[in-house]
C-alpha cells in the first residue's frame, strides 16, 4: 500500500478501503506521508467525494489517532454521556447555558470547546472573560469536576485526535475546507475521542454559518448523524438559523452577560429558544427524561428555581472564576466607549447579516483574525433590532462597544452597512429549521 | 494576491490570469509557495483542466524559470533552430540517427535530452554505450561544436525550466503525472527555454506509450501545437505508433547498433519511415528543403553518400566518444548470454505489448526503476517478430541480451507472455497515424 496509489484511485473516483484510510491517517499522524500527498489527497476527497462507509471510516481513524477520554469511571454506572456540539456561529454562546441547564437537571456534562476563528466566536474565549477562570485542567481535575459538580469545561487536549488537527491545518491553506467529508469527519472525530456516548448537533445555516444554505445544512446533519450511527453513537440534529447573530449580544463580556442573563430566564427570545431545544435533545439522549414535555419541565424548573444559575456559579468557581462576576454580571469589564447606530430611516429590519456582525466584532479586537491574536474580552456589539422589528428613524439599532472612539465608528459603519431596511412589514426569522436523526 | 485563492479559484473551475500562474510559478520556484500548496493546485488542474490561454502562460512562466538559450549568435544569421521531441517509448532511439541525418543536410541541431526512467529508454543513457562519449558539455564547447559540426546531444542543464523539475518531481507523487496541460506545458517548457524557434514533436500512442489512446494522443498533440503558436514558435506533430517496440532494437548498446545501421540505410523499415518522417519535418521547419520530396531526397541522399553516418561520427568524438565504435559498432560490450523466446506454435503476431517489453529491459538491468539506479548498457531485447509477421512455432520471436541466464529466462517469460499469436493473417502496425499542425 503506498500513499499515490490511494489518492490515484480517489482522484479516479474509486471507493477506499477502511485499510486504505487508516493507512493514509496513520501516515500523515506518524510523519510517513509528507503535506504535499495529504494535499493531493484532500483535494481529490474534494473532487470525487466519499461514502458514508468512507467518512465513517476517516473520522475512526482521525479519532484513534491520540488519546480517547473514557469519562464512564468517573461517572455513576449507567450514565449517558452526551456532547454537545455547535457548527459555529456570530453571538453563539448556547453552551454556557445549555450546560448548566442540563447539568443541574442531572445530567453530567463534560466537554471539550475551542477558541473563535474569523467571524466564530469561541466558548473558551466567552468564558475566559470571566477574571480567573481558566479551560487548562489536569486529566483528574477533569474527572473530579465532572464527578462533584457534573459540569465542567475545558480546551482541547493537545493530543485530542492530532490527525484532525494536522489535516485541518493543510486544509486551511489548500483551498480544501469546504468539503462535506472533511467538514464532518473533523467535527464527529473530536467528538468521538472526547468518549461521548451520544451528541446533539446544532447545525448553524446562514450568512453567519459555514453552510449557508439549508441543503448544505442538511447534508452536513444528515452525514453526521450517518457517521453517528455507524459508529455506535446516538446522534441528533438540528438545523437552526443563522442569517442574524443569535441573541442580541455578540463580543465575549456581552455574551458571558446575555448567558447568565438567560439562567435567570431574561434571555433574549430566539436565544432561549435554542437553548431550550437543544437542552430538550441532550436530556431525551441522556435519557434523563421521557418526553419532550417532561425535558421542557425540568429545565424550566432548573431556571425559575435558580438551580442553573447556581450550577454555572459551581462551574465557574471550580475553574478559578470569580463567582462574584456572576451574580452581579455587569461588574464584567466593560469597553469605554459605546457608540449606538442610529436607524437611517424608518421601517422594518429585513436583514443582518450575521457573518458583518462577527466581522466588525472582530475587528474591534474581540476575534481573531489569526490563530494567536490576542481578543480584548470588552468588545462587541449589543443587537437591538433583529430580523421583523419595527424602527423608527435615529433608533439605535444596534450599541457598540469599543476600545476607543476611531474603532467603534467603523463598527457602526459596517454594522449599518450590513442592516436591510425595508418600508413594509417583515416577518421573523424562525429558530430551528429542521431536526435530523438516525 | 496569495496561493490559497488561486487554489480555490481554479477549483471552482476559474480562469487564471496570467499574474496569477506567474505568481504560482515563480513563488513555488523560489520558495515562498510550499509543495503542499503546488499539490493541491496540481490537483485542481488535474479535476479542472486549463484553457489553452492559461496552459501557454504556465509554459512560459516555467520556461522563464531559470536559464534560456539563445544559440542564433553561434549560428549563420538566419538559421532557424529546430528541435525535436520525443514523448517516450520503448525502443525509441530516433534522436541518434535523426539528428546526423539532418544535420547532414546542413541544418543544425542542438539538443539537450533525458535519461530513461520506467519503461522508456532516455537518449542520453544510449549515446553513453559508446566508450567515452559524454554529454557533460560547457556552454562554450556546446556552441563551439554546433557552430564547427552542426551537431550536438547534451544533458539538461540543471537550470533549465527548474520550475518544471520541482513541478514534475511533486506531480510524480501526488497523483497528478495524466494531466494535459500539465504534460503538455512540461514538454514545451524545456524547448522554449532551450531557444529552439521551430520544434517537431513525435507524440507517441499505444501501449508502451504515455498516451495509450489515440484520442489523448491528438489532443496532447493538439495542445502544444497550439502552446507553439501562442508562444510564437512554430510545431509540427506527429502521432506515431508505439504499441510495439519501435524497430527490433530494446537495449542501450542495441539500439546505437541500430541506429547506426539505419545511418547506413540498413535500419528496420518502420524505424527507417519514422526517422525519415521526423527528418522531413524538421527540414521543413528550417527551411532547408521546399518541399516534402525535396527533403525526403537530400535525406536520402545524406544516408546513400554516407555523409549522415560521417557527421555521427563526428559528433561521437566532438564528445569524446570512440571514432572505431561507430565504424565497427560490433565492437561495442556485449551481454554474455543471449536467449531466444521461441515462439510456442506457428500463427501470427498479432500483438506484442511494448510497455512489457520495455520492462523486461529495466528487468535485466538496462534501464531504471528508480532515478539514480545504474545501468547495464549491454542488456536488452532485439525483437524478431513484429506485428502482422507469420512465425513458424520454434521460431525465434525474440533474442534477449542478458547479464546471466537467470535475468535472461526471466526476461523470455516476460516477453513471451507479451506476444499475441493467432492462427489468421493480422495486418502489420501503421507508424505514423497523423500529422498535427498550426
Amino acid at each position: 500500500m503506498n500513499a499515490v496509489d490511494i489518492i490515484v484511485k480517489k482522484r479516479d473516483g474509486g471507493e477506499l478501503t477502511a485499510e486504505e484510510i487508516t493507512f493514509f491517517v496513520h501516515g500523515f499522524v506518524h510523519g510517513d506521508i509528507p503535506d504535499y500527498q495529504v494535499a493531493a489527497w484532500a483535494m481529490t476527497i474534494y473532487f470525487q467525494g466519499m461514502t458514508d462507509a468512507e467518512t465513517t471510516t476517516l473520522t475512526q481513524a482521525m479519532a484513534a489517532s491520540g488519546d480517547q477520554f473514557g469519562l464512564h469511571d468517573s461517572l455513576p454506572p449507567g450514565t449517558i454521556i452526551v456532547d454537545k456540539h455547535s457548527s459555529g456561529g456570530v453571538g453563539d454562546k448556547t453552551t454556557l447555558a445549555v450546560g448548566a441547564m442540563v447539568a443541574a437537571c442531572g445530567l453530567p456534562v463534560g466537554k471539550m470547546s475551542g477558541r473563535g476563528l474569523s467571524f466564530t466566536g469561541g466558548t473558551i474565549d466567552k468564558l475566559e472573560s470571566i477574571p480567573g477562570w481558566s479551560p487548562n485542567l489536569s486529566e483528574a481535575h477533569f474527572r473530579r469536576q465532572l464527578r462533584d459538580i457534573g459540569l465542567v469545561i475545558a480546551g482541547q487536549t493537545s493530543n485530542l485526535a492530532p490527525a484532525d488537527k494536522t489535516l485541518y491545518a493543510l486544509r486551511d491553506v489548500t483551498g480544501t475546507v469546504p468539503s462535506l467529508p472533511l467538514i464532518a469527519s473533523s467535527i464527529m472525530s473530536k467528538k468521538l475521542a472526547a468518549g461521548a456516548d451520544a451528541i446533539v448537533l446544532d447545525v448553524k445555516c446562514g450568512h453567519g454559518a459555514f453552510m449557508e444554505t439549508l441543503d448544505g445544512a442538511r447534508a452536513l446533519a444528515r452525514l453526521m448523524v450517518a457517521i453517528g450511527a455507524r459508529a455506535g453513537r446516538q446522534v441528533v440534529a438540528l438545523i437552526t438559523q443563522m442569517e442574524q447573530p443569535l441573541g442580541r449580544a455578540v463580543g465575549n463580556v456581552l455574551e458571558v452577560q446575555e448567558a447568565i442573563a438567560t439562567l435567570r430566564g431574561e434571555g433574549p427570545p430566539d436565544f432561549q429558544l435554542l437553548v431550550m431545544a437543544l437542552a430538550v435533545e441532550m436530556l431525551l439522549l441522556g435519557k434523563q427524561a421521557h418526553s419532550h414535555h417532561e425535558a421542557e419541565a425540568q429545565l424550566s424548573r432548573a431556571v425559575q428555581s435558580g438551580e442553573a444559575l447556581a450550577k454555572f456559579t459551581q462551574f465557574v468557581v471550580a475553574q478559578g472564576g470569580d463567582p462574584h462576576k456572576v451574580e452581579h454580571p455587569d461588574a464584567l469589564p466593560r469597553a469605554p466607549i459605546t457608540l449606538a447606530a442610529p436607524a437611517p430611516h424608518d421601517g422594518y429590519v429585513e436583514s443582518l447579516l450575521a457573518r458583518e456582525v462577527g466581522l466588525a466584532c472582530v475587528d474591534l479586537g474581540g476575534g481573531r483574525h489569526k490563530k494567536d491574536d490576542p481578543i480584548d474580552h470588552r468588545v462587541g456589539v449589543m443587537v437591538n433590532a433583529k430580523v421583523g422589528d419595527a424602527v423608527k428613524q435615529g433608533d439605535p439599532l444596534c450599541v457598540v462597544h469599543a476600545a476607543d472612539e476611531a474603532a467603534g465608528q467603523a463598527a457602526v459603519a459596517r454594522i449599518l452597512a450590513a442592516y436591510g431596511l425595508r418600508t413594509d412589514p417583515t416577518p421573523p426569522l424562525p429558530m430551528v429549521y429542521e431536526r435530523v436523526a438516525a
